[in-house]
């Protein structure tokens, strides 16, 4: 078709796209301010576990540097700290694997130029939008940061929150033992907040990443602000009383005297208001903007699935463009529609879950603890936030669901 | 699933939908005013062309009562009555047939209540709609008049219109030769308006449906008002004065001394004002109502898409009822997902037809004119008005088709 794209950011996002679009033989020319040899010693970006429909999309772009099944994990591990705690297991069918995106990105920026691909180091100042659009025939903004990302407007009706709903501190530590196989656990501690526990790919082998969510208000809130270089001994501390108290099950895996951030720059403290973006621009001359990752749809790590949409809208994104003659609005709307569910569905799961549980919901961490192909199930859905959104999305689908799920002698328990 | 769906309107969209949702064993009720006595001597209610994808859903229910080849049309004959004539025609992949609904809707009703369906025979009032829906799962309204069509918002960004875009004068006819094998043809005379001539199976063997989509403020505006009962010679006069001068090769096949309306009933004026409404309404007690066919999306029939789509979005609604567990607006948002493309690219392409035309389609129109595999792709997508909407919606997509559908020894020539 001789389609030329513009490709501005070099997340994931990002970089799926020009790697598939590479592989189909269409022009893309990616454009980022950072270079590779930025990404070594910058401060922790994120923390990003690729669930299996994304590492799927991985080996069809040929990424295999992190096929090793030994970074890989294989299960979720549920703990509830309520009076009488519970905790429980759920398995994905295939497994998941997070690497440290400052290794990540530029090993698949390297990819790309190595395979022939473009790349562009520079930042896009306002003035020069309209000159860059005019040199493609799409310009896909991939990045949120500067003015290209605030071409898009918010969507309100699917962007209820204002200020962050957790108070995030996330870092990558040693001295955590990892379970053989390893797992990510999903540590709950009601009013205080989550903490999500991952085994990460990082340049010196696995570290273990702490994402804590912390409720504005609750006991942990302080960690958010918590500064490391002032006093690491007092910050180690402050994150092993947390530990202890809040999420107990994660404590006892500590080896005190190893536990430590992995590096000093590796911690990153702040909040995400969750935002849903219009995905299309058409500036004067005809060129249309689309938003992809990011820009399109942020939400809070919570639920994992930021990375993950942004790679599934990239490969939509991608497939259309290969079958379209003409990059336009129709072009964006048909790519919107097959997108959508999933990037939708993944905002509002994970909205859902940053509010206190209902009493359906209640009933379902209930019944996943007593239901292991229940707990498989939403397990597996992490893959596929659309069919979590159709379980969870209101008390009546919750119960139909845990109703599917429980055999009938054992369904008068539990709905009581 | 234990659903019970009402269905209100016994048009083809509640009729498709309730013979789909009885062969699949959910309970539905059809609920109309009309009974099937009702319809043999009413006053022609449309004229609707069955396209392959619809004959194809009616063999899925069974409802072979027309499948006669004889019966069925395979082409479309193009015809402008330009200054200097052009000429074509269109070969669809699979044959089209049209019936005469007054025989069509009482038969598909008889064929539901055979097989056990339950219809209800009454009108729907206002103060009773809280009452009906209780009754029900789902509340599925196919009918546009009366209190419950009015539940539904417009939405005023795909309504472009507030008066009819062409004055109607719809008619059943004896006297017009019909070629063999059978074919529609669509005649236009520039600035007055277009005809569509449409095979239809009667009572009482095939007529012609002679639809006149007459612009307003050209010559045959006046057909819409004219009266026949008050004198059929001077009704049969004015037809044949219009088409002698506008529609001439139809003229031709006329016998005049045969030429009538098959029964003085057989005649439809008036117009339609292109609408697409909201598809989801939630009443009090949490049931859900969704909107099917006209009363979700009523369009101009010149392009014979509403029965089509009706048709289509009642078997994608049907499939969601049988797939569900819990009918809400998270199950309207999917049904919506799937059917709005195909529906709302139905109205687009019909209201950009009701337009003067554009240059590109002017190179279009010609193109096909010389260029036969372009003909039978435009006929062909009939049946799927999403893809007639992605090649005709803007100049540069109907340029991109004619280039990838001509020979590049002719290409010059098709875009001079």
């Amino acid at each position: 078709m001789g389609h030329r794209i513009g490709i501005v950011g070099a997340g994931v996002a990002g970089l799926h796209l020009a790697l598939y679009l590479q592989k189909h033989g269409v022009e893309a020319v990616l454009i980022t301010d950072r270079e590779p040899d930025a990404y070594r010693d910058s401060r922790l970006i994120n923390t990003v576990a690729h669930h299996h429909v994304t590492l799927e999309r991985e080996r069809q772009l040929g990424l295999d540097q992190w096929s090793d099944p030994a970074l890989h994990y294989t299960y979720h591990d549920h703990v509830f700290s309520f009076p009488e705690p519970i905790r429980f297991r759920g398995d994905f069918s295939s497994p998941s694997r997070a690497v440290d995106y400052r290794l990540y990105l530029p090993a698949l920026m390297e990819v790309f130029a190595e395979r022939g691909g473009a790349i562009e180091y520079r930042r896009i100042e306002e003035a020069e939008i309209p000159a860059l659009a005019a040199r493609f025939d799409l310009l896909v903004v991939a990045a949120g940061r500067g003015p290209l990302g605030q071409l898009f407007d918010y969507r309100p009706e699917h962007s209820p929150y204002t200020q962050p709903q957790r108070r995030l501190c996330v870092g990558l530590y040693t001295g955590v033992r990892q379970p053989d196989p390893m797992n990510v656990t999903l540590s709950v501690s009601p009013g205080h907040g989550e903490m999500i526990v991952i085994p990460t790919v990082t340049f010196d082998g696995i570290a273990t990443a702490l994402l804590m969510e912390n409720v504005p208000g609750g006991d942990m809130e302080g960690l958010a602000g918590l500064r490391y270089e002032d006093d690491p001994a007092a910050f180690r501390q402050a994150i092993l009383d947390a530990l202890e108290t809040h999420h107990p099950t994660t404590y006892d895996r500590i080896d005190t005297a190893r536990f430590d951030l992995a590096q000093p720059q590796d911690l990153l403290q702040g909040g995400v208001v969750p935002t849903v973006r219009r995905s299309c621009v058409t500036f004067d001359d005809g060129t249309c903007a689309i938003a992809l990752g990011d820009v399109h749809s942020v939400v809070d790590p919570m639920m994992g699935q930021g990375a993950n949409i942004a790679s599934y809208a990239a490969f939509v994104l991608g497939e259309e463009i290969v079958a379209a003659e003409v990059l336009d609005e129709r072009f964006c709307e048909k790519v919107d529609l097959r997108r959508q569910d999933r990037v939708l569905a993944a905002a509002r799961w994970t909205n859902l879950m940053l509010q206190p549980p209902s009493e359906a919901m209640g009933r379902l961490i209930g019944t996943m603890s007593q239901n292991k192909a229940l707990a498989d199930d939403f397990t597996e859905n992490f893959n596929y936030p659309e069919r979590q959104w159709d379980r969870l999305s209101t008390p009546a689908r919750i119960d139909a669901w845990i109703t599917r799920m429980t055999p009938p002698e054992l369904l008068a328990g539990a709905m009581a």
